[in-house]
């Protein structure tokens, strides 16, 4: 037997015994969809997220949604008016926040390659670039000259500090994202200088960070660093993006973020920010704490049969749809997420099992050694933690397999 | 400085130094594809594979198309009639293959997660259907009873032996894929009784095999298992599918494999076989080795940027195309894939230079601190050995980044 991640809390048992989403049976809504796999997000577990978020933060610091970790149309539209901003990667994901009636609200997009399409569409719709080198913004800037438009501009600085704990660290060491903070004031009044609107800075030092006083060290280096930045070029920073960062616990060894914590440490940390900073407006970034808890993959067991002495349980889903499940994602050591039979879900776990996709590989690997009650053909099977880095983060072409379905619930 | 993979066979530089693929600069494919990311997939490449097949192995021995390396319809097309049958692992890849014009051959499908809709596409165009347990063998019959139609199967059989010095393995051990070889005759006898066409069985130890004896051992022990299976039965294996895992060298510690020694080892075995597989058919299923050579995955650079002493050249390409060149497809190790400066292929390598994507991930790292020529925005970047496990096998959504191109040359 192998250990699992925690089931995020909330999610209970219909009176069928098995799994409800968001009050009603996964079959019914496996029904409605009209059938498997398919992707199910919470409303009420992201509206929990953004309402913890709103208690636990500084009121001064505004909640931006990360549109990589699930830029699904619906998701999107049910966050446009509950968020105060969004991120984006592309010109592909400013189309999608355009038609959630997203830009509205202040937009920024960061990336390290940015095509001209992408910064001409940045510029049209008035979002914040983050610019990530010189060259970038010398491409800006000459797109905007072209179109007789100011463009709206933050930096994006490549820490000097380093994060430990996180489960992908980007500062602290060379790196493509940003530019090196030495050289970020002699970048900032060349900006200006071309008639650029400066708003402020971008910092993101990593991401799935579980410890607390990670990030509240991670935001206290960043405001420190934004106030050298501010007295260095002689102007203040309008808006500063902390970044993100906000783990969930995936597997057995994490512990949930302590939220209370990382507010209290921002709220310290502005308080105690340098009067440059007086007037500055705060934002954090979030897309895998806002709606990774949220999403449950569910895929139906098509088969359960018996090898050496193990039981699989082969199911109608797969890394072409959760590919982060299976550990190739990034991830260095593959771990189970949380899985249950979602059809038994009150029952007790009574066999080890090992759950996989169908596809022809043995990477194809969703639950190894997994407790879960006796398992049979036609029963669903649901993998927890699936809202974000899921579907558009996995190889959805692969093996010529029907697509996912994806609902709002 | 990282080593990096060898640049497959045949390709050389263009009289104005760029590099050439099948004859042309490739800034002349861009432009003629519309730009990039594109890839690029060598006919010439694949015929001298299909040849070296040929020439290397027992007349006695098909060769098999492993439709799930490399699913681009133009290439199907072209291979189909260069090879002798397909292998698909779902119903999507067969409708691809029908479409290209392949079911005139030998087709089989494998897959431990079939959907009753794979099994009812592969009887209706009377697919061989490669059984991975006794219930889909079960569902088989009662779809085939339910339409009065007469299955053709083959069993895949688990194999009691491992491989050594594979990618991958898939034998010696419990596994999802197939039936554990000690029920295999019980099953044969039973899918008899019950009037299926039971033409043979599936071995399939491992993948990404780059030392030649252990293809010889993998081969001779699975017909030696033919051999039994055949005599417990009582009957002749009429096809025998002796799987592929051919390799090909993609970093620098890989060395080619040796088709010589392997069909010298095959035409031992098949010589010395039992006199109950005298009329065997042989087949032996290849994709990546026998496309995976002739794709190469074309990236513009759009910045070049210096931080903490490391020179970035940021790409239009990415993780979102060419995820296992990243070292995220099932790899332990991330090692560098062969790579180049297209524009500048026949100038000396002279500066260390991390090739990355364009996505917004530390993931997405393409050439890890590789040597190349002095690289500049608006270089052609070329990825080698991406024609297998290379777009389809990709997370194409991720970020919203355009879709790359495709072209066979």
């Amino acid at each position: 037997m192998k250990p699992m991640g925690p089931i995020p809390p909330g999610f209970v048992a219909a009176d069928d015994g098995s799994l409800a989403i968001a009050g009603r049976p996964v079959e019914a809504w496996v029904a409605e969809a009209g059938g498997t796999p398919l992707f199910l997000y919470d409303r009420e577990a992201m509206a929990a997220k953004i309402a913890a978020f709103r208690a636990a933060m500084p009121d001064r610091v505004a909640l931006h949604y990360a549109v990589k970790a699930n830029p699904y149309d619906d998701l999107l539209s049910w966050l446009e008016n509950r968020v105060d901003g969004f991120d984006l990667a592309s010109a592909g994901e400013l189309a999608r926040v355009e038609a959630a009636g997203g830009l509205a609200r202040p937009v920024s997009m960061a990336g390290p390659g940015k095509s001209d399409d992408d910064l001409s569409r940045a510029l049209a719709a008035g979002v914040t670039v983050n610019l990530e080198s010189e060259g970038e913004a010398a491409r800006l800037v000459a797109l905007a000259e072209a179109c007789g438009t100011t463009p709206r501009v933050a930096v994006r600085v490549n820490p000097p500090f380093a994060l430990k704990g996180a489960g992908m660290t980007m500062g602290g060491r060379a790196s493509p994202f940003g530019i090196d903070a030495a050289r970020v004031p002699a970048l900032i009044r060349w900006l200006v200088e071309r008639g650029a609107d400066w708003r402020g800075l971008h910092v993101y030092a990593g991401s799935q960070i579980l410890r607390a006083e990670v990030l509240v060290e991670a935001q206290r280096a960043t405001v420190a660093l934004a106030g050298e930045v501010a007295a260095a070029v002689g102007m203040p920073v309008r808006d500063l993006n902390l970044g993100g960062g906000f783990g969930i616990p995936y597997a057995a060894v994490d512990e949930p973020l302590d939220l209370a914590a990382v507010g209290a440490g921002l709220d310290e940390t502005i308080r105690a920010a340098p009067d440059v900073l007086a007037e500055t407006a705060y934002a954090i970034e979030l897309g895998r704490w806002l709606v990774g808890e949220a999403g449950v993959y569910l895929a139906r067991v098509v088969d359960v049969k018996e090898s050496g002495g193990t039981t699989f349980a082969v199911t109608d889903g797969g890394l072409h749809h959760m590919l982060a499940a299976t550990g190739n994602f990034g991830q260095t050591l593959r771990r189970n997420y949380p899985i249950a039979n979602a059809s038994r879900f009150s029952q007790v776990a009574s066999e080890e099992v090992t759950v996989t996709g169908c596809l022809c590989t043995p990477i194809d690997l969703l639950g190894d050694a997994v407790m879960l009650p006796e398992t049979r053909v036609g029963d669903l099977v649901a993998i927890f933690c699936a809202g974000a880095y899921g579907l558009s983060a996995s190889p959805q072409a692969f093996l010529g397999q029907p697509a996912a379905r994806e609902r709002l619930v």
